[in-house]
């Protein structure tokens, strides 16, 4: 198996959709002794987290494959491990929705928004009680996930190995979101350094550290290969983080489906962004940033501009850096072959992606 | 020892200290790595989510000092249970805090506060970064729980049963809080069983029955002897949670430290208001309720009015029945004699409770 992350119709994930579906559902069902309301959260829940590209439990399943050369069905364990990576991502997305104050996720309208439709309140109060609904659901997913680990059926050395994992993850991710905001407000200062730091602990280290820590701890691997697995994750993760930041703004939106220059509009702090703040085309570029209403012809004249200081190679750069602390991680004898080759194939296709 | 809770010199209650604020300081240590906002994050954590009178640790030692019989020192893996304990306290705290909008708390500024008003930033800019820090912060201590149940010294199988009820009372503790909010914005109908189910559900779950169920876990009790005490806990939970709801409206402020009326005053929707709802006083009952301006003499005129329409001796009558409900659930043969004496102390001191 390939742990190209386009196979949507694998018989793996298969398995982990029917776990995560089983999941919500007993959640739900479950959640009928507290009443109608308490029901009806978990349904709009159930409607509204579900659905992405499950690139999570792709990791997590590929590496436990690679490293265990079974290419069979999945052993339930893994499958629930796997699901479990997924909620926590589902907790994170909950909870930023709420910072953020996002209403609409893949342009429908996410669990906030649909509280917010659904109450006969209008207004401050529909609000609250849709942004309430949204830390409360975080809060249950974020404990969730640690009860799928409890309840895994596994040696308990291999439960307080993922629960540990889960743990630091949980700490990085939340260390990133705090300094995610305090860039966009100004209250941490936006070097270079810090940028890349915070995306890095916002993002890559549950989607690709984790996934893989996960599948090698779920084949028993040694400490030596978990942490070399986790070390390419970082290094992998950050190179996607990066390259996302590029397509966001150089790439053709009818391809990567992302709102066309979203990035800009939002006054969003990339990499990009802090390259191009010490150049002398900044003067011209700051205008532009965080307007809602840039036109199209601003949005190229922002590009080319992004592109004239240098801003773009320089992010290019860094993921050529990136992926070369990569292919240095899964050269580490500690890494077994299959799981290089597998790796390996993943970072191939990140330079030709364009979504 | 009894399980009165007045005892803060109690060298057990030190030994809780004593971990909560290394467990504090390791954090606020580990957390330089992320830069010095989110250290500053946790300094104010520690700052001010501390204090309090321990309820919760206390009722685990007492439990666990009545099951094992031993009055000595206790065990590190029961000191730090109880101190996971009271970090799910905080978490419950932190995010209850924001979902109310709150700034203060025992009259100092809490968390939320103490971040909004150290922040160069103003306005609504200082308050989402505030209240950004409260989410974050709640998630951090919630799966700070999970991380010290984990690592407790303890047979993988208490660790499993620990975890087990610590899930249960987060899932029932969450039921509880989005119904107070739902009954809040009439999003809930208030009738007196959901209002009384909320209250239990909201608090006396983790502040009874988890503590409990973890004294006697701890203690290797049999699951008999645990689902004796839960129920117990419940009842007895119920029992302080309207004596509460009493005290605030008809107490003397003075003596149990809460703002005069301030249930009134907020419009709460308690149990005593629940039963007026359904009397001929309500008609002048209702224009009162919900206002922050009220005089002392319309507030007294409210406790007149909740006094004749029988709403105060109708909550006194619910704090009765929950009282008998827990002696019957502690004459429970599954509960030891020592066990039942300490928790009937507990309960005995209840009814003379000015605070």
């Amino acid at each position: 198996m390939s742990i190209a992350v386009e196979r949507p119709t694998d018989v793996r994930l298969d398995q982990v959709h029917h776990a995560i579906g089983a999941y919500f559902a007993e959640r739900t069902h479950s959640a009928t002794r507290y009443g109608p309301e308490f029901t009806e959260l978990w349904r709009i829940a159930t409607d509204t987290v579900l659905g992405g590209k499950f690139v999570r439990p792709r990791l997590v399943l590929a590496i436990h494959s690679a490293l265990t050369e079974d290419d069979g069905l999945a052993p339930q364990t893994v499958v629930n491990a796997s699901a479990a990576v997924e909620l926590l991502h589902y907790a994170f997305v909950l909870h930023d929705d709420v910072i953020d104050g996002d209403l609409l996720r893949r342009g429908r309208p996410n669990l906030i928004g649909t509280v917010a439709n659904s109450t006969p309140a209008s207004g401050d109060v529909a609000l609250h009680w849709a942004t309430t609904s949204g830390i409360l659901m975080g809060d249950l997913m974020l404990s969730g996930v640690y009860q799928l680990i409890a309840e895994l059926d596994a040696p308990a050395a291999v439960r307080s190995r993922l629960t540990r994992v889960l743990g630091e993850a949980i700490d990085e991710t939340v260390a990133g979101e705090h300094a995610d905001v305090g860039l966009s407000h100004g209250a941490v200062a936006p070097d270079l350094g810090t940028i890349l730091a915070m995306s890095a602990n916002k993002t890559a280290t549950y989607t690709f550290c984790l996934p893989l820590a996960f599948g090698a701890i779920l084949a028993d691997a040694d400490p030596a290969t978990v942490r070399a697995l986790t070390k390419a994750g970082r290094h992998l993760g950050f190179a996607f983080q990066l390259q996302d930041d590029v397509l966001s703004v150089f790439g053709d939106p009818a391809r990567h489906g992302k709102d066309a220059a979203s990035d800009l509009r939002e006054g969003k702090v990339t990499a990009i962004i802090a390259h191009a703040r010490g150049t002398r085309q900044w003067r011209q570029i700051e205008p532009f940033l965080g307007r809602r209403d840039l036109t199209p012809a601003e949005v190229a004249r922002v590009c080319a501009l992004l592109e004239a200081c240098g801003a773009r190679a320089a992010a290019e750069r860094l993921i050529d850096e990136a992926m070369e602390a990569f292919r240095v991680a899964i050269a580490d004898p500690a890494v077994p072959e299959r799981a290089r080759e597998d790796l390996g194939a993943l970072a191939a296709s990140l330079r030709g992606r364009t979504a």
